[in-house]
């Protein structure tokens, strides 16, 4: 195991019904800032909820945090927070909505030019407090202390981390998830199975825990996502997938790890180029990835194969190769397409993709600093 | 999945040598009192490895924090830590020094009479803020608010619970590990694995996070606890066993989820009135407590034999049969006995066993708080 340090502050709110006790958890007095995304939050009655529960604070509204957040969206909002001396922050819809809100926390007290926290990873010495309730399980960004913003200008889609900015506290209520439309649903279960990968398939460090628990998530999902299609209100199914979202990227499975990310980096720059969703970005990725670094991922991949897919009979290359497949299918189960084609992507797209991986400097990645422009250009070949 | 709230704000800071990062978390100027127990961490030079990284600190220290940690020890350092105006905590050892710790804690700024905490779960309203430095995996209060106390004079022996008591960071060094004596070693993985069965062996509750992570910190206990009396300097074991204990009572894989404590009631008295070991108790109990209860928690003994023994042929009945007599052998592998005869204890000791039960209101007791004075009787008989 590797040495780490694991703190995690976040309170989590667990439950049907548990909106009703946010009010404590926000300081008296405060004056805060509602952010959301766009009308489903307005239309399912939930944004209502909150502000029923937070009558006795002044309350401010701010809509339109899209989908893969954009600095210049955000950018808006942090004026209206400075303006109206804002000083809570709540976030009410998915991790896109989250992110933002993250980005807007940090952006809010920074005294330069807050694109900076993102291009050159500025030092964040303050952040707004904030908090969250979470309607779509994927991200989990509810309990974690990073967030991905966009900038549309440029087609830029970068990351910033900072322990200041972990919700103070996560609403997870399973109800909220029930009217999820099939996509949204159905990418976060890929995104969370995904996240997990990122930490898990990689080489043995000797951390049989961390295995187990990753291991145990992954075959919640795999149990769980499908039925969550069939069976949308069922509560134990939907409860299951959030909590195992929120698990698998608040840092502890990751804790003490080697973690890889560079599926996640071949992703971003999809979505940046072609406007995928994240979830497919990562579906159409992460076979072919798996595929192309086969051997400095075998130990993993063979207990992977075993333990999640107990594939323990004939040949190690069989069972790889087996792996690798019912991981595509569970995508295709879950009905996110896991081929650039089906998105309409040829081969010609890729000199584009791989000259985004340049300019953003992500020449050296994975577990092992071993992915360069020449292999992620092999896993975006054989993802068409 | 039951509603559940959790927060662990705990900073764990893991691996080898992390001792030299705790000046970094205490508040500079402070005034730290270090707490131990006997002179093994002396011995070991972890006293002195401490007491260099906190050089820049005006230092006090009280010693002989005794295993399950009396009132009348720790007022002694209530006192020493009021006229000294001490503003930080630190302890030094395993489960019973930093239990003892936060008693001290919340025991200095308290108003009335300390002892109300335990006797009356008096509220507190503060705690002198906290940290610890691990030597000796076993009871997680590393990482969680509670603490068990022991009062001399009347044999009680009783729990406390607070927010305000989770330790500020917690440094786990596997290497601290290494010269334990094998009857602490082994009486840790005890602990550990009892504090799972408490929260898992129950019923059913659609939690299937929670199961699978209680299942894999018990197979890591199974696989490494012996290896840990064979190879008692191997780091990897050592680290496994470590994180495994510390998650096995963080709030982790209780959040959502029935829990029982029964058997640690049963145990808490036969310390009190016997001396055993906190492990030993649990060792001798545990089997009993599933034998007389094997109807009510019927689905889980069914799960636990599958997923952690591999029992998957015959008849239910049998398979129950075996796991409590796997859990058994494993307790009796660990080299801690599992009969209360094996300490020289016989069926006569069991009227004062219940008496005190009976005085301390364990009266229905379990996640069906259905275990009266009766059932714990036969308990007790059968654990003869």
């Amino acid at each position: 195991m590797q040495n780490f340090t694991f703190h995690n502050p976040t309170r989590i709110l667990f439950g049907q019904g548990r909106i009703a006790d946010i009010s404590r958890e926000i300081p008296a007095g405060a004056r805060v800032l509602i952010t959301y995304g766009g009308g489903s939050v307005v239309k399912t009655g939930t944004l209502n909820e909150v502000k029923a529960a937070l009558k006795d604070f002044t309350l401010f509204e701010f809509a339109g945090i899209e989908p893969n957040p954009t600095y210049e969206t955000l950018m808006q909002a942090v004026e209206l927070a400075r303006r109206e001396q804002i000083d809570f922050l709540l976030a009410v819809g998915g991790g896109s909505v989250i992110d933002g809100t993250k980005f807007i926390a940090a952006a809010i007290p920074f005294a330069g030019e807050p694109w900076d926290i993102l291009a050159k990873q500025a030092e964040i010495k303050s952040a707004i407090p904030f908090g969250s309730v979470l309607t779509l399980p994927a991200t989990g960004s509810e309990m974690n202390s990073g967030a991905v913003i966009t900038r549309r200008a440029s087609n830029d889609k970068l990351v910033f981390l900072s322990d200041l900015v972990y919700p103070l506290f996560s609403v997870l209520d399973p109800t909220k998830t029930y009217t999820l439309p099939e996509r949204q649903v159905a990418n976060g279960v890929v995104d969370a199975f995904v996240h997990i990968a990122e930490q898990y398939l990689t080489y043995p460090s000797d951390a049989k825990v961390q295995d187990r628990f990753a291991e145990g998530l992954l075959l919640t999902l795999i149990e769980e996502g499908p039925r969550a299609l069939q069976e949308p209100d069922n509560y134990a199914v939907r409860a299951n997938l959030m909590w195992t979202a929120t698990l698998a990227l608040n840092g502890l499975i990751g804790a003490g790890v080697p973690q890889d990310w560079a599926t996640h980096m071949l992703g971003h720059e999809l979505t940046a180029l072609h406007g995928l969703d994240h979830a497919q970005t990562l579906a159409v990725v992460l076979p072919a990835m798996l595929q192309v670094r086969r051997e400095e991922k075998r130990e993993k991949l063979l207990q992977y194969a075993e333990r999640v897919w107990g594939l323990r009979e004939g040949n190690a290359e069989v069972r790889i190769d087996q792996a690798i497949k019912y991981t595509r299918q569970f995508f295709e189960k879950m009905h996110v397409s896991t081929r650039l084609s089906d998105y309409g992507i040829g081969s010609d797209a890729i000199p584009a993709l791989v000259a985004q991986l340049q300019r953003h400097g992500m020449t050296a990645l994975g577990e092992h600093q071993n992915l360069d422009i020449k292999r992620s250009q092999q896993v975006y070949e054989l993802a068409v």
